[in-house]
């Protein structure tokens, strides 16, 4: 069977039963004071020792597939794929610590380009505190950057399965805005216009929730991930995870001005299912989320409520016009519907 | 300027200037009770945390660069990659502990053969304790496969700057069999001998130092790195990062016989230059060496000793034939110098 057929999400639950079935080695865990907590399944791996929660995750940019040098900068770049990153640790309630960068290279890519991709991870990453510690250079046909970053927390982290039946969902601001800015840069409208300007901005240099997850993480909130797919899509993930499903409000759902004004049909289908906003999506029961929302940016709202039964399902209603729509996943499933991306 | 005209090392410090001079954000290490200890320049990076010396490398392989499909089965590439990320821990002195693995794919990669892959990673990684925690899958044109991997030890590590003139340097057992493999492979000498499955074993499943590793920093070694790219370079990268030279004597370099039986006129060149075999080459004092070198395996030897000045420098000499040569490094250089790799 190809990996096209399988999906990635097939083959993830594949490889993820070659790791379990084969977990037969020695521990050094134990006798190093360290405890994996929490492995393959969430936004990073987690492990404790000494009191402290470890965190730990890894993305990678490919050319063609995941940026094209016609609509991202390398400077651009480099920020995002610290920010893809950086927005894992978020999730976690964590703070950043150490990077590893990892650049697959022609040989004749351009040493300035490089520079300036370094330079846009710095820009992303002295904003939280990551420090690049080492990493790896090689030579290959197509252009590639991979970036694996710990953090740290000092309670245990918000995890995807800890949602539960009736529930409140919200996210930390507004979504959709980065799949706008891709849709412009991509149809070639100039830039003139403020709304314009706003959301190929948020697609360039996507800001994390690192201040929000710690918010989250300190009151006591335990089911949070980030919205890097598409709010749909992960709190699909998030749900399938928990065992549960969830109803999300149309009207509710935070966009900004800029993405009203500038694609008043589409925006409630970019905010649904536009990925690499990198807010978070997060549940709580009403008095915590009472409690946290004033603490948030003005932007974040509660969008819906957790649903027993059905895991992983997502449902739409529009209360105002009656409506009720099943959502399929929108995101982007890196192998089967690549319509999404970037380079589509 | 291109890449291919700075080449990997000289890139490396490019970069290195990037990080250096832009590592100006805020600090989460202290509040966290973490401090980075070594960044860039050693086999990998270095922080402390309670006691704790945490260990964190990356190590990367992409299809028709670092491997071929007609050379290396699936599962023997996972365990080439786990194995040298295996090795950056054993160069340090400290125990595995944690994976992210990343993969890029073509979409008509066969899903069998990413079994095969992760189960050669478990079949390495089993043995030295490592737990694959996470990671990430993408869409590429060209297959890449990278590893990420944290480890600890109880002590302070070895690290590459810590030789002094005068300190004795020893490798913990034979070099060149995986080069000598490869050469068998590429040409494709049928493995009709013990002495040549000898050596393609050694090219296909290397097996990394960590008990070594462990054994040295016990005893109180404190300079070592691993041989990945061939021991004359390795060393010289060692002497580079001590500020010293270094003198190895051609005669007490370890070789298998196996590889002096197929390949007795190059069998230096391939002991000297070849890659991959993953012993560690280290610096010690006399009564220490004379301690270690008993309990190590009994091709385990000391070849030179270090010199001071000419930083980087390594001498070859022959005291039996009376020559002396200056060894310019002839391990891989990504970009400059591709002649060594498997698919050139």
């Amino acid at each position: 069977m190809k990996v096209s057929e399988l999906g990635e999400f097939g083959l993830i639950n594949v490889l993820n039963e070659v790791v379990q079935t084969s977990n037969q080695g020695t521990d050094n865990s134990s006798p190093l004071g360290f405890e994996l907590k929490v492995g393959i399944g969430d936004d990073t791996a987690v492990w404790h020792s000494s009191g402290t929660h470890g965190l730990y995750t890894t993305d990678t940019v490919v050319e063609g597939v995941h940026f094209t040098r016609a609509t991202t900068p390398w400077r651009d770049l480099g920020w995002k794929l610290m920010a893809a990153n950086v927005s894992d640790i978020a999730s976690m309630g964590g703070l950043c610590l150490y990077a590893l960068v990892t650049l697959g290279l022609p040989p004749d890519t351009d040493v300035d380009d490089l520079r300036a991709l370094y330079q846009g991870m710095a820009d992303l990453g002295n904003r939280y505190g990551v420090k690049v510690a080492g990493g790896d250079i090689v030579r290959s046909p197509v252009a590639f950057a991979t970036v694996a970053l710990t953090g740290a927390a000092e309670r245990p982290p918000m995890l995807r399965s800890k949602a539960l039946p009736g529930y409140q969902v919200a996210v930390t601001g507004y979504v959709g805005s980065s799949a706008a800015g891709l849709e412009v840069l991509l149809s070639g409208t100039p830039a003139n216009s403020e709304a314009v300007e706003l959301l190929v901005s948020a697609h360039r240099r996507p800001e994390p929730c690192i201040k929000e997850g710690r918010i989250l993480l300190m009151h006591g909130v335990a089911a949070a991930m980030d919205v890097s797919d598409g709010l749909a899509d992960d709190l699909s993930k998030l749900c399938t995870a928990s065992g549960v499903s969830a109803t999300i409000e149309a009207g509710d759902v935070p966009m900004h001005p800029a993405l009203q004004e500038v694609f008043p049909e589409r925006c409630l289908d970019m905010a649904l299912g536009g990925g690499e906003d990198y807010k978070l999506v997060f549940a709580a029961d009403e008095n915590l989320m009472a409690e946290v929302i004033p603490l948030l940016s003005p932007s974040a709202a509660v969008i819906g409520r957790i649903t027993a039964g059905d895991q992983g399902r997502v449902r739409v209603v529009d209360s105002r016009s009656g409506t009720q729509e099943e959502l399929t996943p929108r995101g982007w499933d890196h192998f089967k519907s690549p319509s999404t991306t970037e380079a589509n």
